[in-house]
């Protein structure tokens, strides 16, 4: 199967945001006009969408909305638990783990680290704030899948390669820069001010038209 | 010009966080390679990124740095405020409004609105939660350019369109629906649990190669 865009990705967590909710208000079957009117898209991309995974639904009877939403979640990996841990018991790192939509979706907040004394050994929200330098220990122990990386953007780099060397695959980066890390380590960023800059840039130069890459 | 893609946006920014930690630390030239290290890209596309908007630096002499901060700033509209509005007061909001980040870029959080009777009126940071029914009056009055939105799911494209007849034209959407808005509308959307979803997809299906839209 080819690599799908994230893109594409995306538009599947929406659909199945929307598949879940309709199953929870007892619809049965859900229409590629339905699913394209939520996810901002048209029917035609829907269905190209879904191509990628098999065949799903018949054609002018719309897909099965239960069928469809397991589909969805064996796709995106939901069907597990996921074992999430955040380095940085900051601001940020504060409100992801207060953030119920997480552990709802099956991501699993195991531990929180950090590299002030002051935080460590801090209580916060069930789980205490472990030494940053304790990573290297637990990793190959506790296996977590998933770290959240809000430290500060000089440290970024750094403390990557720290969770990469004992034995994680996946970050969620919430530092300002691009980590260079090894083609096997899945890395997303999210960074809010800088999606407020892709906002005032467009802003400002609205003037312009045609798309360039 | 031609309008220019989120990607190349989104390296402009990391381009220019690196230029003012450089400008700060006494660096008065970068070359393309530096800039190219940092936001995990090749020169040859960082001189290309840099080429839509006119000629910085000579070849072989690299960037100044003060200088190519100031362009970058200009690009990307952060030679001005920015009024942004929150709405929605729950822990995402909360995060957000004490991020001193935004208002270190120029993002001035002037006002958080709530539907919600038990958070109306209480202090915030500053700010006192409006009543979301207050919208329409204070937007023409205040001209707010951007608004957070971090309210449910279900209520998120009724209360963008508010926004939006209020005179709101861009928004930073947190809720996991694709907002459906007039095309000289704005809306970057970011969504927590969905970026989680692109890690568990990506991990779950990593022998799959190739690239497909």
């Amino acid at each position: 199967m080819k690599r799908i865009a994230d893109s594409t990705v995306r538009r599947l967590s929406v659909y199945l945001r929307f598949l879940e909710d309709s199953v929870t208000h007892g619809v049965r079957t859900i229409s590629s006009q339905e699913l394209a009117r939520r996810g901002g898209t048209t029917s035609a991309q829907v269905r190209k969408d879904l191509s990628f995974f098999g065949s799903f639904g018949k054609r002018g009877l719309g897909y099965p909305a239960a069928e469809l939403t397991a589909s969805l979640r064996d796709i995106l990996g939901l069907d597990r638990e996921w074992r999430v841990i955040i380095i940085g018991a900051g601001k940020i790192g504060t409100a992801l783990a207060q953030y119920h939509g997480f552990r709802q979706r099956g991501f699993d907040i195991i531990a929180v680290y950090d590299a002030d004394a002051r935080k460590i050994g801090s209580k916060w929200d069930g789980l205490v704030v472990r030494d940053i330098r304790e990573v290297e220990r637990d990793v190959p122990q506790e296996l977590p899948d998933i770290a959240v990386l809000t430290v500060p953007s000089e440290e970024a780099q750094a403390v990557a390669e720290r969770l990469v060397g004992a034995g994680i695959e996946g970050i969620l980066n919430f530092a300002p820069v691009q980590l260079k890390l090894p083609a096997h380590i899945t890395v997303r960023n999210v960074n809010m001010a800088m999606e407020l800059e892709g906002l005032s840039y467009a802003l400002t130069n609205r003037e312009r038209s045609g798309e360039a890459q």
